[in-house]
């Protein structure tokens, strides 16, 4: 199995520079003091998450004219694959729950998509049926080469603005964030830790890292989490990957994800959904190494409702 | 009376370059299609606003020793000084009302500032008191060229991100920031148009460049505003810069800024105080030319209970 390189992330950065924003890493003046904190806001890309930086790898790296894309996400993915096709002219078709929320189904179609609509755990084939039928050319939301070295951009970019740094927090779901961070953290940091973090209720990666083979959880168990964006499970190529490249996972309770939401948006003046909140929930843990930290920041696709009850909660 | 130049603003840049964030330019998918729409996020500073800027700009174009720094303001600009001030082991002296609340003279405590805390109407003798006291250099929040200066490097910023900006929106209050950043975008993209914001309730600027002299109006008037940030009134030296940069000041309602504070959350990702909201405010009433447009955010130190409340309010 062929890994991602550094110079497939450096490669993904120049491809996707022009389309993406070029996030800061902001230092956060309420950290602790031995572990001074800094935050990357991936909630400032066009569709509010870090997606948009592995789907304008993956389509940038395409080869010959292609004019239809297909993806299977409810979430960030979908839209990331969406707005990234409409730059481009492509036609993206997407396959989606039908139980997924109107509001994504409506935020998906505004970047011009088309929307199939799916019974429950069908995805994987009916993307495939849309495949056959439009001879489009499938994005995944994290298996695949140029989908892990897009969003290694994102450690790229904090060794550029921290050389120095000690620790890095990925939230870790299908695991392509964490591989493609992990990569370039490994080859341009070789002092710092590389830490995983995941819900405690969908922590199938950290016994897998454990055990040293895949864990699969039921999904009906990995969906009690409220981080919806944290619910898959890395394939065998992101596996691989985080065996090589974190140090561990770390798990964080529901309460804990709720309170760095409440944190990041009072303190941090950012809006985070529980999925992009959890790096900052294992840092508030407090044990991780002393030295500059950075937090991963990834999303920031919230209900209004949701948002609004975990700020009206108990105080940070 | 010698106006604040691009050179001032230029100088101001590299000595403040390596104490602030180097905020991103970000572009909005949600703007209207004629008038796309970027977000300058200054809520990403050390203390949650651009004042930063400034308070580092004066500091480090003091000359001598200085040991002692003197400052009256209730806001963001008292935990800027203080902030900034710690940065060089100088001690911080910040006057406030004794009305201000306790969580932010508790901020301001927070980066190591001594608050002298006054009656109403007291905090400039108090503050004058104060400089004689210790002989410590007054930083005033905008009547000093080197504070504009250094607000005016965010005008800066946006020309080198999007050079064919065709309108810049811009908060009012004391009117530094307006004309730092109007010095700046009307040297460097001469083709844009450059705006003032201010709340209907407390629009003494928009009135004082309407008849050419400074209107003053009752501060029980301007405290009105749920911006509590923009109740302040230009000093000769800002509407001099204002009546020079300003194309006009837009206006716009409680329940306008209101709505910006709701869409830069929801949309943006990004929390604002409602002084922070009122240039998406102003896009919003959709008046302004078309093209591309620049808002400036600049803060996001907001009640939770406040913001809690924005947020329950009715849909963007």
């Amino acid at each position: 199995m062929q890994l991602v390189t550094i110079d497939d992330i450096r490669s993904a950065a120049h491809r996707i520079r022009p389309r993406v924003v070029r996030t800061p890493l902001v230092p956060a003046t309420w950290g602790d003091d031995n572990r001074p904190l800094w935050i990357k806001p991936e909630n400032l890309q066009a569709v509010g998450a870090f997606k948009v930086r592995g789907a304008f790898s993956a389509l940038t790296a395409l080869t010959g004219p292609v004019e239809d894309v297909v993806a299977y996400s409810s979430g960030n993915h979908a839209q990331a694959v969406a707005y990234a096709a409409a730059t481009f002219g492509m036609r993206a078709h997407i396959v989606m729950p039908e139980e997924t929320p109107e509001v994504k189904v409506a935020a998906t179609r505004t970047h011009g998509a088309r929307v199939v609509l799916c019974g429950a755990g069908q995805r994987e084939m009916v993307a495939a049926e849309v495949v056959a039928e439009t001879g489009g050319v499938m994005i995944p939301p994290f298996d695949h080469p140029q989908v892990i070295a897009g969003q290694g951009t994102i450690g790229l970019e904090i060794a550029e603005d921290l050389p120095e740094v000690r620790t890095v927090l990925i939230p870790v779901s299908g695991g392509g964030l964490a591989s493609g961070v992990g990569v370039a953290i490994r080859a341009l940091c070789p002092q710092a830790a590389v830490y995983g973090v995941e819900p405690e209720l969908a922590a199938d990666t950290a016994e897998s890292l454990r055990t040293g083979r895949r864990a699969d959880w039921p999904v009906a168990q990995r969906n009690r989490t409220i981080a919806d964006g944290l619910r898959s499970q890395p394939s065998e190529l992101t596996f691989t990957h985080l065996q090589r490249v974190l140090d561990g996972v770390l798990t964080v309770t529901e309460d804990e994800i709720r309170s760095a939401v409440r944190e990041f948006a009072l303190r941090g003046h950012l809006v985070s959904e529980p999925s992009g909140a959890v790096a900052l929930a294992a840092y508030r843990q407090g044990g991780t190494p002393p030295g500059p930290t950075a937090v991963i920041l990834s999303g920031g696709n919230i209900e209004p409702r949701l948002l609004t009850e975990i700020l009206a909660g108990r105080a940070v």
